[in-house]
Order: structure tokens, then C-alpha cells, then sequence
């Protein structure tokens, strides 16, 4: 039992460390997969498609020009060259957007442009460099086989083949074939909402002054921003009450209006009077430490919200106060859950592996996350700061995660480690 | 002078097609680089921070306990072992965020918990766990080095240091660090705001039924997400009026009122009639060729609108109407112009050269970018789709492009190409 007085895993048989595994495995089954929700196109970026999207027209709809030109029948102008060109009428002119596209008569040619529909009885078209341009008649100096610069219905897509299949990442090009296969909306995977807490009488907003032995609130609008990133919604609460039942009352309202995870960082150490775990100690949320660094202690679980009308209680993940461990461990432990509730294909940031520029010692027994920067061209990655976990000013200049096993005690210069882009 | 009529470059002196990077060079010189605005830390994410930003506290903001334990002087427990305790009396107790920190009198322990400030005349930290955690009087089972124990004002940023320099992308940790720092407001590079135009009348707006010859408008709708996801804004107009008076009205307007660039789709062909081209012509934006494929024809320029109150006029790029022609020309025109009027360190996609898998001929004198599906693991990428710029859901199921010089007229299979990766 550690001197947190907390809790530890009752899974664990007591209070052995879980593994970074364990863990993350713990933090991802209280979320669950998000349900499918109907957004405009212009809202679809970065959103995971909840469904097949199928095609209910084909691309192109009709046949079409690929060029401004004139639509003919090919063995009408079969003979035709610069020395012996080849004259005739033009029927009508059709400009991309005609919709009573008249059937071109033997022996005449349409005026057609990029994107207008073939005429019945043509079956080529002929590029407008290629003629006088006429507009009564026009002179033909080139052949033009069956077939030429015809763009076919469906010869990119057919009318109900799958266009994007369930869990891609939607981005402009995904969304101008929705648009172009006629869909003004896309079913996609709804955003998590996350509640993140800030607690701490040490904590004071910034903008305002500080007295000795106060510091800035940063986890908490650091956390927010992240949850964004991650791609769900946050709510940042920075001033909870500071009793229990009152406190428990705010999870409760915020739960029944569909908080789908809730976020603390700190306030669960050994310091009397911890609103955020006396309130949830004991009520289906356990502490214990995890063998990582930074970011041990840790705490996950349902919490019971008896009478709230939120059955399942509302799922709740702990994180260390230290700036650094707050954010290592949401990048560890929650961003993936996050994700993978989200439907999306790739939850975890990309991992390389790299030498590294420099020798690390590592404590025994300890997954290691130290922060780096990448020299991508050299292959490489160096240690910025050093392994404490007060250190957010290293933080904001890394750019990865350097990732050092539990049983690893010391990398030496050019050897390989995995580091985790954080900035892909 | 192609068929299409319109003016062509003036500067390349006549006809004669721009070079990609030519032609990108005269759109990011359209747009200048966008001022300073302040948003709030949860608005920052994903921006450029427009100044250094310096820290006007120090980091931590004063000498604090890294632990829940006893705040001593070493001196007094130099002798402390499991065998020999030492035992003193506990004078006061420091939670976090006490401000009224009482001196520590010589031969007492005060009670201190992680990020408190270390009270004067102790200079080390005993954990509890080396203690009895008595709250009268402590038994100290364990010496402690002077110092150990506390983060000391300032080791991790001195009060005056740049935090993050100018040009910084902006995100979660850097966010975390302007709010540890007591920045409530960060100075950003404002986004640059995007018109988007999209005419044809062969266009049909998504969810309504299709007559033969229409198809759905969906470029107007892909480059206004593609403009965002540049990290620009964008306003769609899908009908402009039809009327060239009135077309440039409503520009005028949108001009006074803060466009940095109008951005059109189409509408500049051989076809009679089109507003765009007839608004565009002879008032300071130039069309011509691009030796690139897709997306040969091209146009920018600065529109003058003379008595609209816009000295400078506005900035045009038009793309051709294509889908795919269109989104690559605005990935290798618009997106690094507009990343850069922001002061992004990375205006462009990252480009990794990769063997190709499969053979492709590609035209003499033209740049091609062609659609993509990479292999990471395996280095390779290959083609997806064919050259054809009317192929979107071959564009929406790549992820790269693959970038074939003008001089290559053949890439063999297992041949190195460079690819920009559109999804990174």
C-alpha cells in the first residue's frame, strides 16, 4: 500500500503495479464504441465514417466530354487530315449542363463542351485544336477513333459500389466524392465528450497574479486542448465544488447529459481533503500505481452514482498531477481509448524506431517515456530535459515520446529505441 | 494560345506554359503574410504563434517539494538510519497552495506535500514513506541529502526566457506551458479567409434528384474543407449571380470585408458565357498552361475593382474544374501559399522518396502527380486510378502523390519517386 491512502487495484490481488498494458487496457474498456451521427459534408473533416458509404448514381453519371470539341460519329471523320480535312454542319451546341441533349443526325456534328453529355449517335469527339471551330460548319483536320476523349458513366465509380468503406478518415478528398456521388451528409462516429476536472487550492487562473507557493492552472486547459486534438469534445470544469456530496452532484447532472469519460489530473495524493478522491474512492473507481515513469500513480473505474439515473456510473480516469505525467499519461492511456471509441483506424500515434543521440539510464521495473526530438533525416532522437516530470517547458520543445521498456535499465549512444511522434 | 481564349501569362512573355514552381511562386506572392491576432489558450491549438513568448514568471515559481513528506534541515537527520531514527517535532502542516509558509525552527520537521513551498531553513524533503507519517512528531528512518527532494525555482524556465519562439505550431504541451507561464491569451498568426467559388450550370447541389447531363457540385464543397484543413477559413458561395456587374459586386464586397483570396473551380473553358472568366479577364488576373498534369490550365492575379475601396484588389487563384485536377493543383498552389502567408515552418506536404511498385509512362514536358496508396512498411507506393482527372474515388481512396518529374518519361517497377503524403 502505497502513502496515498488510495485504493489500489483489486484485479492486481493487491497493490501491485500494473503494467502500461494493463492499464491502457483498463482506461479503453470504460469507453465504449461511440454510435453513428448524421453531420453536413462541411463538418465531416477528420471525422471516422460510421457506415459503408455507397454510391447511389455512378461518376460519371452519363457519358460525357473530356475536351471542348465536337461530338461526331468516328467513321464519319475516319479519313480525315490537315491535307484532307473533313466538313460538317454543327447540329447544336451543348454546353456542359444541358439536359435535353438533342441525338446528333448522320452526317453533322454537335459543338460540345468538357463535361456535356454525349449526344445519341455519337460515339467520339474531336478536340477543338483539331478543327476551325466553326460554329455553322466545321472543318475537321484529324481522326478521331471510337470511343476518343469519352469519358464512360461509371468508369470511375458504378452506381451502388462501395465508395468508402466503415472507419476511414475523412478528409477533402473523401469528402468531394461524397458530394460528387450526391450525398449532402455523412454518417460518422460520434466525438466522445469528455469532462475534465481541475482541482487544487494551489491553482490560480491565468491572467491573474500569483502569490508565493501559487501556481498556474495549466493541466486542465492543456488536457482540453489534447481531448480536441484527439478528436472528441471537451468541457473543462475549473472550479468544482470543493464538497463531496455537491461534487458528486455536478458528475451526476454532467453524466446524465452524456459525459462519456471524466478526466481529473492530481488531487488524488496523500493531502487531506482531496475532493476528487474522497469522492471517488470506494465507489467503483480503484488507485494504484502503474510501472511506468512518469505517471505512476494512476486511477480508473466506473463511479456509482446511486439515484442519478445514470446506471452504469460514469467512467473516470485519473491522472498525476506534475504537468509532464498529466500529459504522458493521456497520450499513454487515454488519446488510444479515445480513438478507439471513436471507430478510429489508427488510435495510437505512428512509432518509429530510431538511434539514440546521447546514452539514457532507466530505473528497473519501469516503462520510460522520455520526451525527444526527432532529427528525422539523421535517423535519431536526443533527450530534451531530463526524466522529471516537472519539466513543461522540455515538454513543449519535444516532439516524440521516447519510449524505453520496463526492462531496460540503460540505452547506450546509437543504440535503437522506439519513440512516439507526437506531433504526426 | 490555347483554344480556351483567355489572356495568357504576360510574363512568360506570350504563350509558353509556367513550370510548377513558377506558377506557385506567383500564387504565394498573391497572398502577404497574415498580422497578429490574440485567442484565448483553448482557441490556439493548431495555430502559429505570431511572437516569441516569454515567460513573466519562473518555472517552478518557487522552491516546492517534489514529494509528500517532511520538509528538514539535512543536517538534522544526517545521522537518521532504520537502526538509529530520528525523532522531531512537527511544527506546521503545508498543504499545496499555502501561501503563509512559516519558517522551519531549527530542530522541527514541518509536513509538506508535493508542489508546497519548501518553508526557509529547510533545505531537504524526507518522503513519508522513510517516516512513521506522524502528525505530532516524526520518526525519521532514512538521512537526506541537502536539496534532495526540491524543485528549485526556475529549473525547469527562468522568469524572462523564451518559452517558444515565434513560428511555433501551437498545441496541447505548448498550450500547457503559455498557462503554466500565466498566459491567459496567446498571439497567433491570423487565418487567412478564403472565398470559394463554385459555378457550372451543370451543377446540382447534393440530396436533390440528378436530371441527365447535371452533376452534384462537389469542388466548391472539397476545396472549401481542404482550405480548412490548410488551417485557413472559408466561406462557400455556391450562386453567384450570373450577371458579371453583379459578380463583381458581390467580390467587391467580399473584399472590403476581409478576403484574403477568392479561390474558383471550373468556369474558365472555351465554354460561351462563363461569368468567372468574363469577370476575371483583363482585370489583373492572367491565365494560361501549367507544365503539369493534372491541372494544366491555371489563372492568378490581383482582381482590380475599381470604386470598391480594395487599392491592392483581391487575390484570385483559379483552378481548373476537374475534381482531381482541382484538389492537386490545390495542394501543390494554394496549401503551401496559404501555410505560408501563416507562417507555418512547414508550408508544404512532407515528401519521402519510396520505390514505385509497377511501371508508369508519364508525358514529356509535364509534371505529373499521380494518385498514390503508400506501403510504409515496405517503402513502396503504388499507382491508384489512371491519369485521369475525372477519377475522384480513385483520389479518395489514395493517400499520396506521386510526384514524376517534367524530363521522366518512364518510372521502371522498383524505381525510387518522391510522394507527398496528403494524409500526414
Amino acid at each position: 500500500m502505497s502513502a496515498s491512502g488510495s485504493t489500489s487495484w483489486s484485479s492486481a490481488g493487491g497493490s501491485a503495479p500494473r503494467t502500461v498494458a494493463e492499464h491502457a487496457k483498463a482506461v479503453a474498456s470504460l469507453l465504449v464504441a461511440t454510435a453513428s451521427e448524421d453531420v453536413p459534408l462541411s463538418e465531416a473533416s477528420g471525422r471516422v465514417l460510421a457506415r459503408d458509404l455507397t454510391s447511389v448514381v455512378a461518376l460519371p453519371p452519363f457519358d460525357n466530354s473530356a475536351m471542348d470539341g465536337y461530338a461526331v460519329r468516328a467513321a464519319e471523320v475516319a479519313g480525315a487530315s490537315e491535307a484532307s480535312p473533313v466538313t460538317l454542319p454543327v447540329g447544336a451546341d451543348i454546353p456542359a449542363g444541358r439536359t435535353d441533349v438533342p441525338t446528333l443526325e448522320p452526317g453533322t456534328a454537335h459543338r460540345i463542351m468538357t463535361g456535356a453529355p454525349i449526344p445519341h449517335g455519337a460515339d467520339a469527339i474531336v478536340p477543338v485544336e483539331r478543327t476551325d471551330a466553326g460554329t455553322e460548319t466545321v472543318t475537321i483536320s484529324a481522326a478521331a477513333d471510337a470511343g476518343a476523349h469519352v469519358r464512360h458513366s461509371g468508369e470511375d465509380t458504378a452506381a451502388g459500389q462501395v465508395l468508402l468503406t466503415a472507419g476511414t478518415v475523412l478528409a477533402a478528398p473523401q469528402i468531394g466524392l461524397a458530394a460528387a456521388c450526391g450525398s449532402a451528409t455523412l454518417a460518422v462516429r460520434r466525438r466522445p465528450h469528455v469532462l475534465v476536472l481541475s482541482t487544487g487550492s494551489e491553482l490560480v487562473a491565468p491572467g491573474t497574479p500569483l502569490e508565493h507557493g501559487q501556481i498556474y492552472e495549466s493541466n486542465g486547459t492543456m488536457l482540453a486542448v489534447a481531448v480536441r486534438e484527439a478528436g472528441a469534445t471537451a468541457e473543462l470544469l475549473s472550479f468544482v465544488p470543493d464538497d463531496v456530496d455537491r461534487f458528486r452532484a455536478v458528475l451526476a447532472e454532467k453524466a446524465v447529459a452524456g459525459v462519456d469519460l471524466v478526466l481529473t489530473s492530481g488531487g488524488v495524493s496523500a493531502g487531506a481533503y482531496e475532493v476528487v478522491k474522497d469522492a471517488l474512492t470506494g465507489n467503483g473507481v480503484e488507485f494504484g500505481k502503474v510501472a511506468m515513469q512518469p505517471g505512476g500513480p494512476q486511477g480508473a473505474g466506473r463511479l456509482r452514482l446511486d439515484g442519478a439515473g445514470v446506471e452504469d456510473g460514469v467512467a473516470v480516469a485519473t491522472l498525476p498531477g506534475n504537468p509532464v505525467s498529466s500529459l504522458v499519461s493521456f497520450e499513454v492511456f487515454v488519446r488510444p481509448a479515445l480513438r478507439a471509441a471513436m471507430g478510429h483506424p489508427s488510435p495510437e500515434r505512428p512509432v518509429v524506431s530510431v538511434r539514440l543521440d546521447g546514452a539514457l539510464g532507466s530505473p528497473a521495473g519501469r516503462r520510460q517515456f522520455r520526451r525527444g526530438v526527432l532529427d528525422a533525416r539523421a535517423g535519431t532522437v536526443a533527450e530534451i530535459g531530463t526524466a522529471a516530470s516537472h519539466l513543461i517547458g522540455a515538454l513543449a520543445r519535444a516532439d516524440c515520446l521516447i519510449d524505453i521498456p520496463a526492462e531496460v535499465e540503460r540505452v547506450e549512444d546509437g543504440e535503437p529505441v522506439d519513440v512516439w511522434l507526437l506531433d504526426a
